[in-house]
């Protein structure tokens, strides 16, 4: 096995869970990726297992642990020893981040930590990387999911800050402590390495001026509701003449605002510089299956040392039958039996409506109607039907709709 | 100068000037990331400069002339002649994709094309690094800002296509000849690309089923509104048991979908895979600057190699007294005079009020005011004052606002 890669992973709790499965699961594909398979070969676990057994058998040192103790000492002698490092820990690279990247610089190893900050938002890949050559003048958004979720129960329910944290925790967004992320200190260690990553300057924790969203009453989303509003713990890192400055507080957002529309456990990040105008990107916060994946996308390009090219790994069947939804748009004759016709048509080909409205045109009708999602074949033999039918005032016009709905 | 990266650019048109004049201004933030200064060697325009001189002086090669005749030629023989490979070019990728990824691959250079697609959303990155080992199962998205640009003008002003078509054009959103955007081509490659790279497969132009909005009606768009729906150009790749499906085609989206607000010559694009559930980005989907930002991206991380490990370059300021605007809520006692005393205060400390409503409570008055920005010293010594303000029934409570208009 010259050609697998030795991971270590540090941590078995639901993160380690879902990453060793997922490097079982998908190892093939990381092999097409990269030429080389990766392969677990030790989890250090609280009660068992021996960290330097686990450091020696290792290429990449996968931490999992959280807080900074030890983590923080075996993130170092990990480095010190020549080995990769990822790790999903805000904390560690938030407090003890300059020296970490010493010494990762120092053995000439990479530390990547793409989990730690907006769960599946690549946001540290997209400044370190695509806008390594930009001037990033302001980084901000929504990178606490237990907060988000909260204040979306409380605008969409009227529920209270206490009420909205129960049902939080009942579904698992929230900690059965919640103070660090309702507080804002959470979102704030993010924010500290979002503004040094975008600045390169050092932004210690302490730098980060935060607040939480505990004080936020019913009320203040009520009357929000009359400005056209929405709320959200927002972190702020920017760039001024004078310095940096890195906030989180909660703030009203106009509706036309891009952040406006996330919602739930969700977390959106925006960068902004004179170059790219502005890059918005939201995705699912945490998650254990999500945080292992980012994880693995770290493993991924460490082993793939330089940008992969593209490579066909097989020959897939270009499917033309798919399902859609449509939106359908007829002129005819208002008489009875009309739209009985109609309806017998889209049946006979499986095609199932949604939503029918009719608008009297004098001697004529106009009936616009949803569908359900079915076969386009299907729906395209429904409509050269319909064309025949002498009650047709037009010819049919039909456009495709997405039907489904998100959080 | 052993250590500058030399660059030839082959075209000189609005994105090839724009990028010759950001290396100048980026140049040392390219030297920072990756310890190489970039340097234009030379600039092929179409009466002027030789291609084979141009290479013989290059490291890398930055393809911005468009079209396939004779970009393929150059970067073939680029590639070939183990020079590394930047191009913005769609049909290039899209048409000779299989060619060219062979010739990097035998010649061990990077062949990087970011700005091909979606502007500056490095939805490209994402893909091949971020989402290197996750099995990907739908990428969609907006990746036409002519069409985009010209169905919002349609949705927002009842104009018909025709007059929204010349809108686009007057702002340079369309060129003369549209047919490209208009008629779903466009978008129909980069579809391609997206789907080749996001499933390992390889998809020509001819397997993508394409459709254009050149039949829209305004009165799709108003009806449409009746189902609480926005009309865009999407662009979907999708894998089935049977294989994949390539499809541009204009659609309706309910309202609470994350491409929903997506408006004016912006792009977006989603790709959705079961341990990710769905990464959303968006951002400008052209103009000359902004395709440079991109191709300079590509050309740092060609330099940079492998992932760069962050480096303090200076150590900025911490700002605290920062501008804001505000939410503030007061429980005052109903008299007059009250709303005068507290208009001075707020005046005194140059706050300046952009709205106010006021609720009567019987003997007392809440009003709930938004200001404009301002400094945030001057606003927390308003509210100092305000708190020893005998008629204040309860602390006022303030809360900031994001009240920047985008587009």
């Amino acid at each position: 096995m010259s050609d697998s890669v030795r991971i270590g992973v540090l941590g078995r709790g639901t993160v380690g869970g879902a990453f060793v499965e997922l490097v079982g699961e998908r190892a093939g594909a990381v092999e097409a990726a990269t030429g080389r398979r990766p392969e677990v070969v030790g989890v250090l676990r609280r009660s068992k297992g021996d960290f330097g057994e686990i450091l020696a058998a290792s290429d990449i040192v996968v931490e999992l642990i959280g807080g900074t103790d030890p983590a923080r000492d075996y993130v170092l002698r990990a480095l010190r020893e020549g080995r990769h490092v990822v790790s999903a820990n805000k904390q560690l690279i938030a407090q003890h981040g300059d020296e970490l990247f010493d010494a990762a610089r120092e053995s000439g190893v990479q530390l990547r930590f793409e989990a730690a900050v907006a769960g599946v938002i690549p946001v540290i890949r997209v400044i370190q990387e695509s806008l390594a050559a930009t001037e990033i003048t302001k980084v901000f958004g929504i990178v606490n999911g237990t907060t988000n979720f909260i204040l979306t129960e409380m605008a969409k329910t009227g529920a209270s800050y206490s009420d909205a944290l129960g049902r939080a925790q009942e579904l698992g967004y929230a900690e059965a402590d919640p103070s660090d992320d309702v507080g804002g200190a959470d979102a704030a260690a993010k924010m500290a390495i979002l503004a040094r990553l975008a600045f390169h300057t050092p932004v210690s924790l302490g730098d980060v001026a935060f607040e939480g969203i505990q004080n936020v009453q019913p009320d203040d989303l009520a009357y929000a509701k009359e400005f056209g509003l929405s709320l959200k713990l927002l972190g702020v890192a920017e760039r001024h003449v004078e310095g940096v400055s890195v906030r989180v507080f909660p703030c009203f957002l106009y509706r036309g605002h891009p952040l406006a529309p996330v919602e739930g456990p969700f977390n959106a990040v925006m960068v902004e510089a004179p170059s790219i105008t502005e890059i918005t990107m939201s995705g699912p916060g945490a998650g254990g299956v999500e945080t292992a994946s980012a994880v693995l996308g770290d493993v991924a390009s460490i082993v793939a040392g330089r940008a992969p090219v593209h490579a066909v790994r097989e020959r897939l069947e270009v499917v033309r039958d798919v399902q859609s939804a449509f939106y359908l748009h007829l002129e005819v004759a208002d008489r009875p039996g009309v739209l009985a016709q109609i309806a017998a048509v889209l049946g006979d080909n499986q095609v199932s409506v949604k939503s029918v409205v009719q608008w009297g045109l004098g001697d004529d009708a106009r009936l616009v109607m949803v569908m359900h999602q079915c076969a386009e074949s299907g729906f395209h033999a429904a409509l050269a039907e319909m064309g025949k039918l002498e009650f047709l005032r037009s010819p049919p016009r039909a456009i495709r709709v997405i039907e489904e709905e998100f959080v």
